[in-house]
């Protein structure tokens, strides 16, 4: 057994997972990401001690400790590099983490643990397998024999911060074209909003969440209806993301992409002219083809990467 | 020993190679492509003999032979599914070529060869080792820890169809806007000839080949003779390299990425844009960083790394 955490701004969630890869119990605490790294790591060590606790274990049968970061990590050193949304910089997680519960500890990017986690549930016997997380952002994480891929020296694989568009939008990374500024959530938002203010009678207007703002259901809904603006929204997202899919598939030429993240629940709608798309773009026109799944686990697969990566 | 064959569209170059990638000897005959796949193969067979003959060796001193093939392969059934420029579609080429000689035959595609092939000289210790070709089209290889990665089924790695410009000029995979459409050698031909139209007074008009056409050579002669039409092409030029030299980092973080074919011949005046727009627009601020070098071997890569994959 180990204990995955999945480090995220807003919540520390984590849990129990067995050789196999199963949660076999999962608590999470807030973050509360403003606040000192060594008041977060204490919490950190609390809820594992818990979650051993409640599971009627022994620290005993824990054999180690897998975290995955927001951010990028040096897991040679034990040491959290740069972490935008924590106060973390060269911040020293398993020499911390040690101090409070005595267990190995091993880091990695939390999209790399998402994709091992998601890989253990939908990877088959993949050789090769890329999951693709729509969120705020879009992050990426590769496995290759059952194995997380994270380049020399563990930033890979980092595709949002592909170029999907020369000269394009300027991202958050400082590079203008990102995918990311064209295929996560916040990207359809942006286009959601611009085809709102030039369309003010389109009914995306009518479909803004408990807040009364745009959300990244908005085109979609709208769309649904049959909203001319809605659905030419809805067709130029799926591009975006169809067109990063393509780099991906004639880069890596995975078994599987998995496609994750809220935005992944459209299901379908969303995956239907992706897959349209690629199959009419794909560089691949004579081997076996890559196949495109919707992700299964949410938000599990954070915390079951994460203690996978302990296993190794 | 092994026999090392780099199939191109105008020349079969062969070579013995040594179990630590020389050169002990090489020859060449042309390709004829036009011509009966088989007619390739007896040609290719003479070509090993005469090698083993000429080099004063038996064959029962040569492992096996190595084929980079210019397409798509599948070494499992050793077959040449695909290949544009040589009559070869789900060609035998394993089959046919042990009719005329008795060695275990390998296929690969030969960018991958050629990046294996760099790795020997140029790749040091680097864990993750990426080599980018222009020419005619972009090549790419990726070498992780000394082995070719290729994908779940050989076709990886694909780069130069990974997309630069969303919804750009169409390439020859069908695609629009891919990298190697901007990146390539006929890419900076195409760039050189619109600015000469725009610019009849552009001293590239000077600077044109034997045969009195604009070549990839054009634009960086008039560019260093002052002319201001010139270094704006190759300004432009340099920043589609990078841009997607960037992605390759952001999507890999290698150790290295090599750049190669003729247009490297340009040294720091090409390399020294493209490294300073990708230490600008890097995604790993904080860790060890990529270093990008030119290729060492030019046409030797093919046929050290095509004897090496033999070796595996």
């Amino acid at each position: 057994m180990y204990i995955g955490i999945d480090l995220g701004g807003t919540n520390i969630a984590a849990g129990i997972v067995s050789e196999d890869g199963k949660i076999l119990i999962q608590d999470s605490v807030p973050t509360l990401a403003g606040r000192d790294a060594c008041d977060i790591v204490r919490d950190m060590a609390a809820l594992s001690k818990k979650l051993i606790k409640d599971y009627g274990a022994d620290i005993s049968q824990i054999k180690g400790i897998g975290i995955g970061v927001p951010g990028t990590v040096d897991n040679k050193k034990g040491e959290v590099v740069f972490c935008p949304n924590i106060n973390m910089l060269h911040f020293p997680l398993a020499e911390e983490l040690r101090k409070h519960i005595e267990l190995p500890v091993t880091l990695d990017n939390d999209a790399n643990c998402a994709a091992l986690g998601e890989y253990t549930v939908n990877g088959g016997n993949a050789a090769v397998y890329l999951m693709i997380t729509l969120g705020t952002g879009v992050g990426s994480g590769l496995i290759i024999n059952g194995r997380v891929f994270s380049g020399a020296n563990g930033v890979a694989v980092e595709a949002g911060h592909m170029t999907l568009v020369h000269d394009g939008i300027k991202c958050g990374c400082g590079k203008r074209g990102c995918w990311e500024v064209y295929a996560s959530v916040s990207g359809l938002k942006r286009q959601t909003k611009d085809a709102m203010e030039a369309h003010p009678e389109s009914l995306m207007h009518k479909h803004l969440n408990s807040e009364g703002a745009v959300s990244g259901r908005t085109a979609f809904e709208a769309a649904k209806e049959g909203d001319e603006a809605g659905k030419a929204v809805v067709a130029r997202y799926a591009e975006y993301i169809a067109d990063g899919i393509v780099s991906m598939e004639n880069i890596f030429q995975p078994d599987i992409i998995a496609i994750g993240g809220g935005i992944s629940r459209e299901g379908d709608y969303l995956l239907n002219p992706v897959k349209q798309f690629v199959k009419k773009n794909r560089f691949n026109k004579y081997m076996k083809k890559t196949k495109l799944v919707t992700a299964k686990l949410f938000n599990d697969a954070g915390i079951i990467g994460a203690g996978l990566i302990a296993k190794d």
